[in-house]
């Protein structure tokens, strides 16, 4: 095998992540909308999408080893190969959580919409600008870029605690309505766990990228001894 | 570097795990200990060993890659030391979710116990065995032991469903108690989160002892083509 050839088939890798981002992007976008617009087509639609983007992560794993196996990779293939098998765990966990979303957006369809409903697209907002932001890093390869995703998790914190405080509240005046708030509650959950995810696919980017683990903000991976070469 | 080298660095890699592993289960174990018996140093104890757990995801990954760089290895020897790298990242979430049950443990310290906590043994009983079951079959290659886990879990989503319904009621009938039985709902969903991991985990070891992907319950990654040798 030729060394372009591997360099195409690395290509060939990225792409593939891309397109299951894509796919996994629209999934969770579709799923706010559908929350928000009560829209029951759009539902079925992410559910429908969960299959396929099950399918990707299995052939983007099969496509990682497979150029392992090769055996003609340098350090810095070797972590684009490794980075993009842990980019594509969290990806398929991200269009797991979009179908979370998408069925209590269907559980919610015909019940009036409360007052806490309103915050989530807020929130939303911000955790799909972390998600385009992990993804544009990963395919740029733009290190300030996947630092600005890590920078926003603490915002996406703070807005899920002010979240459950007032939802806290409202479940207090409207004890009829807890179920629903329960429904609501899993949503902002689920948003804060995509939050999570994007700035796992942020620290992978910045090892790839800079071949620095930022991963727990400590400098040796200390303690352990590693093969000698 | 002789094969055999090769051999004692792969033993060391899944020693490495399980270390780890012997790490999270015990910090889970107590959190779980620290909320039923209030027990507040044990809780404290918990978030002390999370920075110890993310240090030691850091090594086993930095292992994992050093032994890919060696470009020595066997289609079998590919597929031990890519699923220890996802078996690491689930480890490491399943630390923090135990620090995540400790610090509601911590916040409950105070509180008076109510109803819905006595409950929270039971599913914690059956999660941990999940865990358990995982890192063994991990270690003895136990496909067996490791399909048991993936059976596991649906137990596990009807005990959470009929928690939350529970909770639910109680909630409606207490309403001065609804930050407490919030907390609560974090704790069973951490639990949750700690099954879905041990399965995660059972169906990497299923990849590697037989080589067979059962994710997804799929045949064949389709769609995507996969690169010639």
């Amino acid at each position: 095998m030729q060394l372009r050839r591997l360099d195409q088939e690395l290509e060939k890798l990225k792409s593939m992540l891309l397109e299951m981002s894509v796919l996994v992007e629209a999934a969770v976008s579709s799923s706010i909308t559908a929350l928000v617009e009560q829209d029951r087509n759009l539902a079925e639609e992410v559910l429908r999408t969960e299959k396929r983007v099950n399918q990707m992560e299995l052939a983007i794993d099969h496509h990682a080893i497979s150029l392992l196996a090769l055996q003609q990779t340098m350090a810095s293939d070797l972590r684009l190969i490794t980075s993009s098998l842990k980019i594509n765990t969290q990806l398929e966990r991200m269009g797991d959580l979009g179908a979370t979303i998408a069925r209590e957006a269907r559980d919610l369809m015909d019940e009036p919409i409360v007052e806490p409903r309103i915050d989530i697209p807020r929130i939303a907002s911000l955790v799909q600008s972390m998600m385009r932001g992990a993804l544009d890093s990963y395919v740029a390869r733009d290190a300030e870029v996947a630092a600005g995703v890590l920078a926003a998790d603490d915002a996406v914190d703070r807005l899920r605690t002010s979240f459950v405080t007032e939802l806290s509240s409202f479940m207090q005046r409207e004890p009829g309505k807890i179920r629903q708030a329960l429904r609501l509650l899993t949503v902002v959950g689920s948003l804060e766990r995509i939050a999570d995810h994007s700035t796992n696919i942020a620290e992978d980017v910045l090892f790839y990228v800079r071949g620095v683990d930022v991963r727990h903000r400590v400098e040796t991976p200390a303690n352990f001894d590693t093969p000698a070469k």
